[in-house]
């Protein structure tokens, strides 16, 4: 059973999840590809050795004879569950809570793609609208303050299994880094009476020095001060505070957007192990929809974190966001792709 | 030339120094040795092949022909120079600062140690010495407000040279992690009059649970909310903000607690990777000497920093302390290091 414990000093919350050391992975650690004849319990067919499924959803363009386009299952060796009843204990200077949450994985394809930025631009839809539909979902449930959608990609990068998936890890918190941001735009709106990111937004488009790609809706930067070399965010170019939108208006151009951005990653550094997760306003908070714009920061896994950055929070890059933006706004796409 | 960027949303800055990625590596990356016949610029012999030395650190049982036992240089590749004027540009929603810091090598061995638990106390109390002569040294550059001592041991915790080496990096600002525990460190005191730090170690020596090695000064132990497995904190029993006294009666058993520690991680986990940083107050700041206490923080480099670690600032750690500490306990030392 998992427990969430706060740093006595910092407040920081830590999730300690020991059933997490039994899962397996199928990768060899010192190579990209699956092992041989390994069995993926991602792949179509294979619906039974995963826990019965939360969600499906389709794409637009169906032509093959797969059910499902995009499956959401509940992680087999979860950090947290809603089983879970929400329990806090404190005892002198500690504090802790039950691990109650939900983590959750979303199989993007149904069959064994491995480099999402190659699936079909509907099928990329497809993913996203199952994100929004699972954050959407999610907010019913009042012991959760956060829905985090995250996705590893290669072993380097913290995945253990190759199969395109994402995840989502829910939390009866706000996890920092949320409310650092939330802070920030807060006290930015407070003084200026405009979203930062929408400022930001238009800094890229007027200099254009750190744009990557771009439709009418959505833009890929790399942001001015990024902790990894080719950083990269994405974001819409209106102001909007969730990604959960319950129209499904954007979810091509956001899906256009993110292939694109993913391809030229790949291409530019030879599929890259990367992070990626999705920065949205919290669950059920209605006061950050002035100042609040979601976004998706895309973290290539170049660098180690080590001690310095460890111990000062405060990360050492080698490779100016400009240099990186100018490199992947040339990297030539294939016509059915640019 | 390095410049120092702010996040125009969280405030947090990164280092752009693209000077950096020309340092070469002796790792093979899946290799933890050495490349046969590497050559080693860390080695008595080979001064020459690094920068002029900053400082040299004699220890008090010299036995061997060395001149020095620690030597200090600087940075090959540095992310920062104090050579750099200090010069603050801000334009629209941009803030930087020039590259001004120190980035200093401490070589903590003449000769070729790979294992800083394996070289002898006396030794290790000398790069003890080292790190605080280079703490008070640098007090008095009123550019810098932080100085931040780390080791990266091994490829996979950053390291490019395998030679026993720590690392310095002062900055013209303060770190947020710092910030994080001196805020919560004020208020506890301000809530307890008690230092919050020689609380946990009450609680530590009194609970027994999360104890790994201690003598009658200072203290080994499993922090309540560990970021990753088998992570460690090393402190002072008696109240003290910063590493870098004036006296040096402290080394000697800071030494001893340190090398059974390392000593203890080597042998359970078979020598892992690890980040190691020692947490002072800041340089100038006297405000904090009655709340905050310094620390050294081992973190083992066993899982990655993924998605949900990015996106959250959280991390998920699959042991728990009191485990690692028990498992670390049984360790045996040998009968000339226990």
């Amino acid at each position: 059973m998992s427990e969430i414990r706060k740093d006595p000093v910092t407040g920081r919350s830590v999730i300690i999840a020991h059933e997490r050391t039994e899962r397996p992975r199928d990768f060899d650690p010192d190579d990209w590809t699956r092992l041989e004849g390994g069995f993926c319990p991602f792949c179509i067919g294979h619906e039974d050795a995963t826990p019965s499924e939360i969600a499906t959803f389709e794409r637009d363009d169906r032509d093959d004879e797969a059910d499902w386009s995009v499956r959401v299952v509940p992680n087999k060796y979860p950090a947290l569950s809603t089983d879970e009843a929400l329990v806090e204990e404190e005892h002198s200077l500690f504090e802790s809570t039950s691990g109650v949450g939900a983590h959750e994985v979303i199989i993007e394809s149904p069959s064994h793609v491995v480099t999402f930025g190659n699936v079909s631009a509907d099928q990329v839809a497809a993913v996203v609208r199952a994100w929004g539909g699972r954050l959407r979902d999610l907010r019913d449930d009042e012991r959760l303050e956060y829905a985090m959608i995250f996705k590893n990609r290669g072993a380097d990068a913290g995945a253990s299994l190759e199969h395109a998936h994402s995840q989502l890890i829910a939390v009866p918190f706000l996890p920092p880094t949320i409310r650092e941001e939330l802070e920030g735009a807060a006290d930015y709106h407070g003084r200026h009476d405009r979203c930062v990111f929408c400022q930001i937004g238009d800094d890229v488009f007027e200099d254009g020095e750190r744009r990557v790609a771009q439709n009418d809706d959505v833009v890929a930067y790399a942001p001015y001060a990024p902790r990894m070399p080719f950083e990269m965010r994405i974001m819409p170019r209106a102001h909007e505070a969730r990604f959960e939108r319950d129209a499904d208006d954007l979810d091509a151009a956001i899906a256009d957007v993110l292939k694109r951005t993913l391809q030229k990653l790949d291409r530019a550094l030879e599929r890259p192990p990367y992070n990626l997760v999705l920065h949205t306003a919290p669950l059920a908070d209605q006061d950050a929809t002035d100042h609040y714009h979601w976004h998706i920061e895309i973290i290539p896994a170049l660098s180690y974190t080590a001690g310095f950055e460890w111990g000062a929070g405060c990360h050492i890059n080698p490779t100016p966001p400009e240099r990186a933006a100018e490199h992947l706004r040339r990297v030539p796409l294939d016509a059915a792709d640019a």
